[in-house]
């Protein structure tokens, strides 16, 4: 059955690769699965037939014959359960590694998410400048947490899962900011997730979409 | 196997069932599996031997022979996976209710944990007054979403799923806000899910921890 994802037709980070749709092209590289992508406008993610397939206007959805996905961490997670290389097999260790998987998207990426809204939208408030080092200190009290835990491992776990994927996703958004660079540990983690051959593959993809659809190509 | 989990000594919500136990317990409660607490105080989750279970120092965990997992959506998962109640059969129904789990960690909860955060932990700082509007429209702006998608619907998809769960759980965390009366569709919809069964023991479950603790018995 064909897969189709949606991605930024424009993407906000100029093809620097933390769209989310990212992740998705991630995770199929992985598995080996080749995928179709549409692409769409911002007005068109508020529109009617996209709201249909994603209630929160945003993208990636996935579409495999009738079924319809939204949400990265869903789709992922598919993915992951019906293509081996994503997830251990034994049960405890698959546990593990979904866990990785929510701990990534609800404890270590809201105040990344946070730092990126005072650092873009909130930029312009007067409290802007104030309040930054507080929500700066928010994300190293996670990072300090994720470091002492993943000491001089090479995964979360004993190998790489979708809970690394997601791991690695989240902490790339950090890169602007600097903040990757005071922990040398989750920067080298960091950097052994963009060398796979699968996020490289993927990581191309989507800059491809910027430079074409930017050059009008 | 017997299954333990650790829940807040002395919740900060004084019984309000807004700490992330409270889930847990539900999801036990729905599928009818018995389980054990551990009790902690602040100081004993930054200790190692807490650590050691929960990388980030939070509560809950929750124990079952070998297995140790922390965070609570993979708990929930978990507990979904092993035990009938809380996810459906089919694959693409299945599917879709994991989606609905995700959706309310990553997208629904983080504009409301970050209301959380401006209401208490900022709401000493010069800028308080003046950035509520602002995070409170964020929320806004999901509960549009949300609430546009519930429609007259009951549950988010044909049946009560894991999904629900998650989702009702974080539309809770608005109560003390006044913003989910906004939306008539969404407060029926979480009063629903406050009426079963399964919840209001897992409520009174951990609204006697505190009776308890704060009275010493």
């Amino acid at each position: 059955m064909p897969i189709t994802i949606t991605a930024f037709e424009k993407s906000p980070d100029r093809g620097a690769g933390l769209a989310r749709d990212t992740r998705v092209r991630w995770a199929l590289e992985e598995v080996g699965q080749p995928y179709e992508v549409r692409l769409l406008s911002f007005a068109e993610m508020k529109k009617p037939a996209h709201l249909t397939l994603h209630p929160f206007g945003q993208i990636p959805t996935y579409e495999e014959g009738d079924l319809v996905l939204f949400e990265t961490g869903a789709i992922i997670f598919h993915i992951a359960e019906c293509h081996s290389g994503l997830l251990p097999e034994g049960p405890d260790a698959r546990a593990r590694a979904i866990t990785w998987m929510f701990a990534a998207l609800n404890t270590v990426e809201p105040p990344i998410l946070d730092l990126s809204i005072a650092r873009i939208l909130e930029s312009d408030k007067p409290w802007a400048e104030q309040r930054l080092p507080l929500v700066k200190d928010r994300v190293r009290n996670r990072l300090d947490q994720l470091s002492r835990h993943l000491g001089d491992a090479v995964w979360l776990e004993s190998a790489f899962s979708a809970g690394d994927l997601m791991m690695v996703s989240v902490l790339l958004r950090l890169k602007p900011s600097g903040l990757l660079t005071e922990y040398p540990n989750l920067a080298d983690y960091v950097a052994r997730g963009e060398a796979r051959p699968a996020y490289k593959r993927a990581f191309a993809a989507q800059l491809a979409v910027f430079t074409d659809t930017s050059t009008g190509g």
